[in-house]
């Protein structure tokens, strides 16, 4: 009856198949849910504190569409810090979500194509469809780590874009500073527009970040304080780039969102110089946990950021194993299938406590002795 | 050398003409502002200790998409008493802005026609051209109000909604209860989509409000706590209608908001048992001064609405006029053409200090002496 209104597009993209396992959860009573895509730790105190004082003090109104001015400044001189005054320009976006969308409707056309490394967060993909635009899909598997002759094969003159993610959501993959600087320099090459999702970047275990900006002055690099300030609710996060493409996101924000919520931005803004290594150096232990507590039993990559592990699933079907461990077992993990075009393995989000990390390794060994 | 990135709708809409204003303004030492767009009011007290209570108490994740329960279910129960149980779903927006694009993007496709009476709000036109979409103008000038005969002699079978906003900015603009209707049975009898941005129903000065979802289940009804509640910035919203089409909107709500800003929703719903009337008196007032004060000089209509004002340039260039306004005498409005596709008029916006009114009012007088 409401079919006729829908535009065509509702049609590219489905609901998160992540919405569908948390549906399927809602009716547990005590789930082990290692299924979270946000830390489990709270905003530091300083930001909580500063973000109150601006509720407080009558900043509820509209920022700039580039943001407040502490917190743009401050992020535009960290930019300027990295790369040089005067190359990048810095805005803060509502997310880094929404750093992407502003991203692909200012680059995006129909029928352009966009690669995506498959495991690939899951925005990715629904997004470039929802612009009517093709995604292109580079295999990582079984090892999640980058072959840049893929990338180079899967340039055609229809490429406007390669979408790049590193710590990665669903693997945990860490690209090594040498493929980066491959791919930088490759886009550069063929003039391709390289988008880098860098949220996970505060979430690298076992050596520093890098990020393909530091070898192609044209990367759009996206990131936000959701996941490394434990703020997700907030939405803040920021875009640095070209002047001439911040300008075109600048202009789609004006008519979207406008701005970001603004008391929150100041939040935020005090957060920059919180240390959060005690939670680095945590959340490495249940990288740990994980990996050495799955290793013997699972085909399993150690991960060497963000807070995910994407192992293979023992059974033909991810998604079968996966209902299985939920109506069994209460376990809380998110099929492969959602992240790929492959239902072979499965997402385990290590932003819990190690209590249930732990239960949650007791079961997937107990399931496979059945 | 940027431009072979940037995505063909970039080029079908400008930055808003808003923002040009302002960046003339930001040079003026004690500007006399007339031009912003939200409330000079804060936020009710108990919403922003909610607020506070919500960041001190760790809701700074996540909240589902379409909302957190607590204000989803508030919202919902309005809507069920209004409209009665089960005939209308509701969930949070990312501001009624956000509302806005997550439906646009459900429902209108590139050469669709959507009806907007000009003078419109700017975001209208910007999005349907964004999407690709023929911006239909029925034209509302001299008074403002709406022909609904005008209305049905411009749909065509390529319609697919009407954007209907009354309280309107930025004309001040309530449509009679006899319009609404109208307009809403001439919706359903044609089978268009009637969106109804319901932001400003708050400030009625001489009557109720009514909207067109009373006659006609099939309205969206997109709203917010902006302008009521005096909290622009937290980017607070809700939409109700069919089901349907509020599912479509959720499923673009998870890819691009993910979820309006969660501590804030929180804020938002104790805010809303507060009663504003006396902000109501207040702006009556405001109104009441712009009015009496150009009546007799300008040609003005009175707003039975919003805090706009939109009388007539008394030159032939409304830009010409506005940026005289600035430069001779520091007084901030905005030219017409931003809303309109006429440049004969300009908005006063009386949401400030009555003192700054009343300045304004004197240098619209004296501007005409010269």
């Amino acid at each position: 009856m409401y079919e006729h209104w829908l535009a065509e597009r509702t049609h590219y993209f489905d609901a998160s198949g992540i919405r569908k396992v948390f549906d399927l959860a809602a009716k547990l009573a005590h789930p082990v849910n290692l299924s979270i895509g946000q830390p489990d730790f709270d905003a530091p105190e300083v930001a909580r504190q500063a973000a109150i004082e601006a509720i407080s003090s009558r900043r509820n109104g509209y920022t700039q569409a580039q943001g407040a001015a502490e917190l743009r400044q401050k992020v535009q001189q960290q930019v300027d810090a990295q790369y040089g005054a005067g190359i990048r320009e810095a805005f803060i976006t509502s997310g880094t979500s929404g750093g992407l969308l502003l991203a692909l409707m200012s680059m995006v056309d129909p029928d352009d194509e966009v690669i995506l490394f498959d495991p690939y967060f899951v925005m990715y993909e629904s997004l470039v469809k929802m612009l009517g635009a093709k995604p292109v899909y580079i295999s990582t598997y079984p090892d999640f780590q980058i072959d840049v002759q893929k990338v180079r094969d899967a340039i055609t003159p229809k490429t406007k874009m390669i979408i790049f993610n590193s710590p990665a959501n669903p693997t945990g993959m860490v690209a090594s500073e040498e493929v980066v600087r491959e791919v930088a320099l490759l886009a550069k090459e063929k003039n391709v527009m390289l988008v880098s999702d860098e949220i996970y970047k505060f979430f690298c275990y076992d050596g520093t970040f890098a990020s393909p900006a530091k070898y192609n002055q044209d990367v759009l690099v996206l990131d936000g304080y959701s996941k490394c300030y434990g703020m997700p609710g907030w939405r803040i996060g920021f875009a640095h780039g070209p002047r001439e493409i911040i300008q075109q996101m600048l202009k789609f924000q004006q008519y979207t969102f406008v701005c970001a919520p603004s008391a929150l931005q100041l939040g935020a803004c005090a957060a920059l110089e919180t240390d959060m290594t005690p939670y680095l150096n945590a959340y490495r232990h249940k990288r740990d946990l994980v990996y050495e507590g799955l290793k013997n039993d699972y085909e399993i990559v150690r991960s060497g950021g963000a807070f995910y592990s994407f192992p293979k699933a023992p059974t033909t079907s991810a998604t079968e194993f996966v209902t299985r461990m939920i109506q069994e077992y209460q376990l809380l993990v998110i099929p492969g299938n959602v992240f790929s075009r492959h239902d072979t393995h499965f997402r385990i989000s290590f932003a819990a406590d190690d209590a249930v990390i732990e239960k949650g390794i007791d079961i997937l060994l107990e399931a496979l002795k059945k």
